[in-house]
């Protein structure tokens, strides 16, 4: 496993709108899934790498293998979260996250996740190397 | 366009989780869209079509074209609602619904829509005649 | 009812990621009813207006009530889109709205969806009259 | 924290919708997320335990404090899915699951999750000491 405890923080800002909330007046608690998600997506975009473009050209997804997740406070209607991403480990064929969801109003943080994505053949969904032209450009964006 | 005026309606029961309600304690409204396409989809198995048999074997997919959906009364977290599809008619390359959703406590009707869903090629995504056997088996569900 | 034709439009860009799509490879019908309402809730705040401070100070809630909604092109992954609003009217409890989606790298139209809203009490969930200073800021936005 | 190792296993059957998938045709994984509230949601019913009713009575919410996922293969659209609950442990505040997502046709566990919820105040969302009277029927529950 590399790793790559120095990369750069990526952040993306996320607004809460009516449908990520419940009942309980909170943000539901799966939906920061969600976010993390869509942060993982732009901070992969920031370096140049587009999931739709890797798949036409090396017939590879992504695909979420291990999620920790705790829920620290919740977040509210409204709220306007900056959701950010740190690479924390590579192997042949995984990418390690740990990322954060925090309010800006009072840099509370909501949550905390950390996620173990692999890289899998589009056709079989089963483990496939990462491409090193996706590692060069990650390492690349120290 | 045929009339299936008299096609006994089918009806699914619905259980409202919290994943469901949004911050003013009641059913988010864009989730009685997905009650009402899973009611679509056990009505077309109680007539014996499985949408992926349908994909792998005519290279079909269904694709909803048109809604036109009323919100009448709110539904509740824990509320038990039943979805009812009745097909109202029916085109070369598509299917006409109206469904209801109804409170089963006290038959409050929740929400009611119309679904226009056209049949459409795997591949191209352009609008192809409903298979025959499919008619046929609608036809028989009477 | 007021008309208000001539109002100018509001825009919002919204990235599709893959919470938002399904198995066609598309843009899942229902979410597109999120994001016209994301675009509404960021049109509101572009005139001074949040929810949150609406429901607190004047114990109003916003609800739809009835959505006219046509799916027309299908968007995908990674597409960028562009959510325009346009209040059509308002009556004394309810503003109009004519909605589009479309896609920022051709223009092509692929969801136009017409949405009525209606004020509501928070406790009561009835109509209630929009607050007068609501329609002054709506009038103020032209 | 009580240990309850030997509480039988409650499961709930989940069908999976176009809802819930996404453009790699398989379940999008926060989706187990919720199919694994539904059926803990399920379990506190068979146990006489309705959320709301705990809601009114005792002014007391459940809140996810914690989970750990692990996706081990795909679910598809279709899919009869079992989803088991068992609980593990509980303390003052929280009880402590174990969950899986089986597919019914091959018996393959799709996802395993152990989350961590915790009772807390309606109006302060901090935690709170889990009722007697629902200890005494998640234990008459064996």
């Amino acid at each position: 496993m590399s790793n790559h405890q120095d990369q750069p923080r990526f952040s993306l800002p996320v607004r809460v709108y009516y449908e990520d909330t419940d009942l309980n007046s909170v943000v539901f608690y799966a939906n920061y899934i969600k976010f993390m998600e869509r942060a993982r997506t732009e901070w992969l975009r920031s370096l140049g790498i587009e999931l739709d473009v890797l798949r036409r050209r090396e017939g590879m997804l992504f695909a979420v293998q291990r999620m920790e997740t705790e829920f620290l406070r919740p977040a509210f209607f409204n709220d306007l979260l900056t959701v950010t991403v740190a690479l924390r480990g590579s192997g042949g064929a995984s990418l390690d996250f740990v990322q954060e969801v925090r309010r800006e109003a009072d840099a509370a943080c909501c949550c905390r996740g950390r996620t173990k994505v692999i890289c899998v053949d589009e056709k079989t969904l089963r483990p496939k190397r990462l491409p090193k032209t996706l590692l060069a450009e990650i390492a690349d964006g120290h």
